[in-house]
């Protein structure tokens, strides 16, 4: 089914061209830039070999996430929040909701009183950064605990579930997948729905913009999301060469 | 149906007491102390004559939230945030939430050049503080705009829908409603849910602590919250002596 | 002698209503709820089991103490500390007055290795907020100690006196005892006073706003309030079932 | 009478030796080097030609105050305000009062919408830094509005009354005059006392450190502030050239 | 000449390869992805139609500059400073450095009221990465002030010279062009050149980090730096299409 | 040879009369006030008995200089950086420069783990601020680490080499020695040198304000910069009674 006003002219249930590149730069011990049709931002995987105060001597490790934007990665240049001395809100719930969601996706037991940092940043921004960032990072997280694993410092990658993100929302009254930028602006409802390879829930963060909806566009909103994110996760592990 | 594991005794789909108290502080244009169980926040509206630079000129109003804790609101005492010298992310998150629920609930073009704050100030907290600052300041912005009206500045409280909010959550395996703390911290699924009532949804934001969820418990986890929420809107509405 | 033209009909030397709730909230281990005419002000003392760095291992403890207004407990609402990221100086002046006038209560040789944390929160200001955050910190501050001696960790609640603290000014050329909001607003002068029930001054705080005043108005001053302070410590030890 | 553990050797009544100079910095409107002893601080009034907003169309100007200590005025070095990125309690506490007290010297409504700024800034610490910059503050601020009769900004100096300051204090059991470093570490009662040339109080601050003071040690430390204010106001005349 | 040593086996005169990106990213109205050898800087150029307040009503423009590394554009990895609250010292210095020298190369008053916001972004770091972002940044304010002349908005770029930078250093006791990492984290001065097509010095900034260097040292680093310029100015010329 | 619109009238290759006052404040283990005409800045050091955490344990000591200005030590009064709540870029460019500048004349590995604070504050500016803190500060640090030669903790002063530094600039077209204040304002170029009593270079930060300069200019301005930094380390070692 095509919804013809959809202005990237894609299907309703169809996602933007995705292209992960991994070993992007070359200090990180994961480094993938994702790009979702001209969203594209930068995941690094950084592995730390010490855990903050409060897990400090209890044998396990952690794993932390930061957002940023580059200030002319969107339309209009933003101030950049290193100057303004605070990270929004916006910044803040963002950058908690990826470390919620990669916590998610490894045993935080099986790597030792290590620290994961991923840092995700947009180069450039068409809707949809903060879902692309987690499903970037899964990758960057995944090559950088593939390294411990080299280096002999843990027997496997302690991945639980691969995760992956997606938005949905409704477009001129009609549910779609993956919103780019022209239609997260002008959408009536806007959700983020993170899941993993067993098609469960990690997360749902669903906002009615303009008119509250009701139980059936949930639903729908979470067919489209579910099939959305299934196709993520293949490419995600096909990219690491895993089977799927 | 009784779970029999409930800390409280409660059943799975019950509500622990509400009470609503109108005019609690007398400065305020509106004031209500909104006690869920233990869990107690002071939500009161206050109107100012003017609005954000953003909106100057355009001949409508704003609605904006913030939300904080009494230092020892909680089982141990955390820092004061005004000594830190800033905002947590989580309440950042909460006083956003708030503000986006309520600008759902009124119509921001119907009551002038004017902002109406919405402060909910937690003085005892036992899980559920975001869902219930947001039903009870609900209630103190109706009273709040009911002054503006009995001045003579409005001619109509100008809401759209009332709105209310409640948690749902895995609890030991089980889907329940309204979570208070020993449950709250110690559940796999926690999701806030925030509702017209005309039954459709405002905000929905699920998170699996523990394990993730499938698509039939997200189905009854909304079913619980449905019938809440209709619960809590009743009460507003007969607090303020409305036809339900 | 009665003054015509007091606001609140108050004799010149008449306090307003005091009133002490103990465990007002129920996580801390001291709480009350002090109310003086419309001015109230939560107090909470919590016991941490640790000192500040520069106390670690002399074997005794620390009290201090912090102080905030909920943005809509005045006339006009404030803009919230957390939120502009600094306490005033205004704050930071009344916690550290607070700070000294309990320390000069307890003996902080005899409790150990731990910190008394004092909370005053105003819920609704009327005038006098500082000196009822004292006085109800006192008896908040006594209740937590007395938890301490109840699980055995001191052998006795170490008070060294009792303090409590009253406002007295020179409202339209007269002095009188205990000014609320309109009388401060528009007073002359305006002092704190913190006494021990031995009769002794542990601050005396007195600034003219209009004129200076002269040696027989401090001295007429100094006597309300030596009047004011006995009564209410007669009332906190009442209401700790302590003798007078 | 002479105590004979002053460490400094003085009367009880005795001051330390105050100098002031005048055109101590060439920029400044006004600008006084004070040492009372070795306490040495410089103090500049600086004449802005616009007043804050909440002063704007009023007609009438503002003065304002702000304090500062070299970082190793100090006998250890302390860290410097501006790189740790806020000014402490007690530099704001020290501020508030300089604002004050020199507001209550001058008639804010006879000088125009301008703001005269008060820098305190200490160069070396030894006891009495607050009393030291009011005084000092004083012959300044006089300056400076001498400079704008001279432009013919303005008729005259708008004085209303001088103000001067001073600590007394008890030490080892005495009540004394001026307390030098030695003396102010270890005293049981510090106060600051702020006085016009009329022999009235501006304020009082006074806080028993140690044991908490009776009304008769009270009377006593008034009286030696009193004495010790009229010497100072004395001096300050006479720098200025003004009959005493 | 062929110093043994130097790690990537490079000439003394030697720079490493450039690459210069033009529209790297879609939204900047100049957007320039600068490599030199493994240090890679995005630099855009965002034109916003206002400026500053100091410069309000004067009819002529600014040009400011920002600097920021990604938090893993290094070996490991660096706080992130939106977090911290604050930017280094070190990105102040370089952000300002960079404004200075881009404000050499235009002709301010001849782009009307607008500021030029330059932001020079670091991806991956080896070396010379202040240096890359200026001769990247001249590139992307170029293209930005080519987009005003197509709108009609100016009648042509408003280029004084063209500008580039350099660092030149002694490494290992021998003077060598452009330092990368390995030698720049060993090298025992490090300067950085900034000059325009006509051979003449914007900025000269040398720090001895061991040894300090005499003049014969000196004038070496600058024949060397005044090659390595020209070069780089004749490959910024030619990307853009002009004539050198 | 005179510059006949030399403002002050001094020949081009003058210094200004320069006047170094030892034992300045009583408090700081060197003390050195140093007036450069009419530019005077307290140059303190202090010796602190422990090092910066990523030294501790290596046996060596640190240097590290902070700089401020007295709000109304220039023409205008400047915001207090303590009051904004953050210094300014050019305040942190200055006290690295400081920093590196006097780190090259001490032999960090010779005065165990202690650090040196250096403290450059500016009661008067009239250009050339940094330099004569450089000045300054490197007599206030060979007389602090004296201070710990006489008590036995080392065996000697740990000097290198003696720096001081100068400006020089290019006034209305003419290379001139030392700017002040009305030169700095008005010049093409600005350039600070640093140097070594051997007459090497330390560090060398020129920038042309106006027009870019050439490499004849260049080696004037060195030429002259040398000449008085000679000059400057004479008057050093004179006051502190060496031989030259």
């Amino acid at each position: 089914m095509i919804l013809q006003t959809r202005p990237s002219g894609r299907a309703v249930d169809q996602l933007r061209t995705v292209r992960l590149t991994r070993q992007y730069t070359k200090h990180a011990e994961g480094s993938v830039l994702i790009e979702c049709g001209d969203t594209k931002v930068i995941c690094t995987a950084s592995i730390e070999e010490k855990v903050p105060g409060f897990l400090k001597g209890k044998g396990q490790g952690w794993l932390t996430a930061e957002y940023g934007m580059l200030p002319r990665s969107t339309h209009s240049r933003m101030d950049r929040e290193a100057a303004k001395g605070k990270q929004s809100g916006r910044t803040q719930e963002i950058q908690r909701l990826i470390g919620r969601s990669l916590r998610a996706a490894f045993d935080l037991e099986a790597f030792g009183e290590r620290t994961l940092h991923l840092d995700c940043d947009v180069i450039q921004a068409d809707g949809g950064t903060r879902t692309a960032s987690i499903t970037g990072a899964m990758v960057a997280a995944y090559d950088a605990f593939t390294k411990l694993v080299e280096k002999g410092a843990i027997p496997a990658v302690p991945v639980k579930h691969f995760v992956a993100a997606i938005s949905v929302g409704v477009f001129q009254g009609t549910p779609v997948l993956d919103l780019d930028y022209p239609e997260d602006s002008a959408c009536d409802t806007d959700m983020n729905v993170i899941m993993t390879d067993a098609g469960h829930f990690v997360e749902v963060q669903g906002t009615a913009e303009g008119a509250a909806f009701d139980r059936a566009t949930m639903n729908r909103l979470l067919d489209l999301a579910d099939a959305g994110i299934a196709d993520l996760i293949r490419l995600q592990k096909r990219e690491l060469g895993l089977a799927g």
